[in-house]
């Protein structure tokens, strides 16, 4: 736990956000700021700042459970595309330090559009729409 | 197995590749059209299309061999930011249909600049630079 880390605080209910998923190990949520509508973080309970911090057994249980999200986030949104994204330090566009894996649908030509990719937040979404988008999905996880 | 699949010719050594990482399951090789220095795939040995089609368990060890070649890659090549990302469908950039996940090391600023995160191969590197690069990050496995 990280007193400071918003995401910490998201698993603590100390803060606010549109969950989909939650288990012992691991919380899915939907970005507050998503590239598309759908866009889903999800993240270890523990806090780890990256990959190289988390143990291999828990790295690999929430790349399971990231594949189950990549599946529900598909159907419900009916997205053509579907990328994994998970980023390590600034360098590669970190910017919460609490390590979390990326579940982007994309349309079609988006995937080669590269702002598309992280920081292009062409699609805000209002709390409500994220509470209306989380509900889809749960249906189908 | 799929008999036109590059990836599944490199895993049968029919085609060449450098290869940094290989068990019964996984096999992690440079790119070659890489984004960076050190850009490297880790595929299952099994002919998945993407990540829907793979079963769960076989997920969770794929994430672990690649968390593994992240450290190594981030190591070897002395890297600020390693993106770690897996593309399905031709909407998400996948161009290779057999699914793989890429670690591409990042330098700082490029995070943040999306067409060095999958198709702007502005740094190619022939056979024996591939090679070479190869046999640093086999040193950090």
């Amino acid at each position: 736990m990280s007193e400071n880390c918003i995401f910490c605080q998201i698993i603590r209910k100390e803060a606010s956000a549109s969950i989909i998923y939650e288990d012992a190990q691991v919380l899915a949520f939907l970005s507050n700021r998503p590239v598309n509508k759908g866009h889903t973080l999800v993240v270890p309970k523990k806090h780890y700042a990256n990959i190289y911090e988390i143990p291999e057994e828990e790295a690999a249980y929430l790349f399971k459970v990231t594949k189950r999200v990549a599946h529900a986030v598909k159907n419900a949104m009916n997205s053509e595309g579907i990328r994994i994204a998970q980023n390590n330090g600034w360098a590669a566009g970190q910017v919460i330090f609490h390590l979390h894996l990326h579940v982007i649908p994309l349309m079609p030509t988006e995937g080669f559009i590269h702002g598309k990719a992280f920081h292009d937040h062409t699609n805000p979404r209002n709390a409500e729409a994220l509470e209306q988008d989380a509900e889809k999905i749960k249906k189908y996880i």
